[in-house]
């Protein structure tokens, strides 16, 4: 214990290397055929193409008649309907006649145009009062018009989706048009989930002395299955070796990626970093990054039982915690996950007040508000900053980033356009 | 069907109108008691407070040492250690002395600052060599640092969460912190799918003549899905009175809220309104909404075995189902879930090309790239916008939209600032 490094000995770098290092060990999951239905939020990992055009017929558009655009305006003889799901007619129409059509009907051969019932009048019908004999064109038809030409929209060996794109309702309900019913996508990472200290207590359990229930299990799992990805509750570990390896082990023989909370400070007992380079045979890629909260913030990688595991060490402090999972932890698993958009989106926000500057960059938790004379929103803090404070997250939809103080500037006025970084919309 | 009338009688409303109306008659559901670990996206039903302080004792935010800080700078013997989990210590620290404590720790009574490992020198270890006897305070203390005192994040008997709050992740995290391990929520709504339409096949089948695969039910179940609300899927109903009452049977007998596809225009196969209306007393609240694409968006509510059903009629091509769903469906379910905000966000962004108007407000699918001179982003078409044409939703991130068309603006040019409602962030 007392000789101990009193300093850590792992470089402080800043958020954009860490976010660099931790997209640049992040490798993509292998693929795995789901069915349709259990596509949404994958990427795909083949070329798409159509089978068969969309319309596989030209189709109307409106409920009317089709008709011989070059008739004209002026009266028509009924000569026969065509309902969505009929067949397409054989028989030529010709001139002088119309066939009635709703939307999504085959075009019959001939026909040209269609037009709307509502610009026709009823002429004359059939003694039982039901069947059309003739109706009027009110105003002269164009050419093609309400029509969908057979592969207007999609053609026959057209590719409709590209490999990697993200399968969100639109692409499912492509894919679905051209008749696909299973899919080949990247897999996504299963996240462990893991919290250490002695000083821990599930939040069932009756509060004994010096202990504090821990809350970034239940919030790192909401957060991770939030973003779409599988997590396994691997519990909390003490602080002692065998309990730390007993919580990795399970971890690692389940999960692709562990996420811990406490256990990266410099205390005697944060033997996360010692445990997984000695134990693990990992590689820490950064142990301290200049931001707050989140200074400690460690990143690992090791191999067991032949595939790579990645780890993110996150602080055990509540909003630390919370704001480190969404700065490394979703990005992570969204490259995994073979996204092509990794990092967080980034917009614009004004301040609603008066902010003083930290020593290093900061990420404040704020809501947002836009008033309708402003083109960009109003951040209000959700509240007092210190980081164990988990109060202070509740309702945040984005993240600003903060620049660090300077000798000139120590505070940012009421108004100041500054990033932040959406959590949710 | 020759006196069908030719045009529709329900009056043309604004989308503002349709969403009031809609929200007007959502209705919260009822309350239901949820264990911690599936609340997320449920909102609170009841005022949620402390049973203990948070703390429940002094702690320290740092690896270090607890000190009296009036002793100054200057060589402290090491008394004692505290570590986080252990109990809090029972005789008084003297002065000239000094704990041990990690982060976490309990603070000894007497003890009123904690000073960092980093500011501290070793002065003289045991013969064991392992166990600190005299080490150096390097900057004087001052009072409290690096405590965080009993009860300072949260009071015993605070509020800490209001009833009407959405769980989110860092709500959860805040009620496992203060020992919630069930809680009393609002139920969220069911939601059927039904697509209709003679010429719609399932995805599976080889394609027959004059028939599409339908896809509005894979991408309006993706779409309440990733909303989070739980659906049923009706399947696919015929242009027949019975095939559809079957449907409808179906839905109401188990879900709150239907959403179906087609069957809305003026044809005579059209019979989603009158089937409503005669066989289950329905009112039609709107039929008609001056918007492009979704028009014949009609609205319908009744009462099924005592409770009442909220009908969503989208039109059936699939771009027109899409954006209808995301206007009305998304934030009608948000509604009755108890959600405060329920429409869409709205943010503005700028057009990255001249855009042409149309007479009727438009909704038009957007991507948003920021970069990094301006302010707001630019959004880019995702394509052609003919309203069959799902290909033009793909990756769509926003909605901008677009006001009418009057005599004197026909078109907007580039770099124009519009109203877009955020899809996907
Ligand atoms: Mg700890
Ligand atoms: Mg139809």
């Amino acid at each position: 214990v007392s000789r101990r490094p009193r300093k850590s000995t792992h470089p402080m770098i800043s958020v954009s290397q860490a976010i660099e290092i931790v997209l640049k060990e992040a490798e993509k999951m292998g693929t795995k055929t789901v069915p349709l239905y259990s596509a949404l939020g994958y990427v795909l990992v083949e070329d798409i193409f159509a089978k068969d055009p969309l319309p596989p017929f030209p189709a109307s558009i409106k409920d009317g008649y089709a008709v011989i655009a070059s008739d004209g305006a002026g009266v028509r003889t009924v000569a026969d309907d065509s309902t969505a799901g009929s067949s397409p007619q054989k028989s030529e129409m010709t001139s002088g006649t119309c066939v009635r059509v709703n939307t999504g009907a085959p075009i019959p051969p001939g026909a040209d145009a269609v037009v709307q019932v509502e610009d026709t009048e009823l002429i004359k019908e059939a003694d039982d009062g039901c069947t059309e004999l003739e109706i009027k064109i009110l105003k002269e038809p164009v050419m093609g018009q309400d029509i969908r030409p057979l592969g207007c929209d999609i053609i026959s060996g057209q590719r409709v989706l590209e490999s990697g794109t993200l399968l969100g309702p639109t692409e499912m309900g492509l894919l679905a048009t051209i008749g696909v019913t299973e899919v080949l996508v990247i897999d996504k990472p299963t996240v462990a989930i893991l919290s250490t200290g002695n000083e821990l207590q599930t939040p069932g359990e009756p509060l004994k002395a010096g202990h504090i229930r821990d809350s970034n299990k239940t919030t790192l799992v909401a957060l991770v299955q939030q973003a779409g990805y599988q997590v396994f509750d691997v519990g909390i570990a003490k602080d002692d070796t065998s309990s730390l390896l007993t919580a990795l082990n399970s971890a690692f023989s389940r999960a692709d990626v562990l996420v811990t909370s406490g256990g990266v400070s410099m205390g005697e007992r944060d033997i996360l970093r010692p445990v997984l380079t000695s134990d693990f045979s990992a590689t820490v890629h950064f142990a301290q990054v200049f931001m707050k909260p989140g200074k400690p913030t460690t990143f690992a990688t090791c191999e067991y039982e032949g595939r790579k595991k990645l780890i993110l060490g996150l602080p055990g402090n509540p909003v630390s915690a919370t704001v480190t999972a969404t700065l490394y932890v979703v990005p992570l698993c969204r490259k995994m996950s073979g996204r092509k958009i990794c990092e967080n989106t980034s917009m614009k926000v004004k301040l609603s007040e008066r902010l003083y500057l930290d020593p290093r960059p900061e990420y404040h938790r704020v809501f947002l508000v836009w008033d309708p004379v402003s083109q960009l929103p109003f951040a209000y803090s959700t509240g007092n900053q210190i980081s164990s404070r988990l109060l202070s997250m509740a309702s945040a939809q984005a993240l600003l980033k903060l620049p660090p103080a300077t000798p000139e500037v120590k505070s940012l006025p009421e108004g100041t356009v500054v990033d932040a970084l959406v959590l949710a919309m």
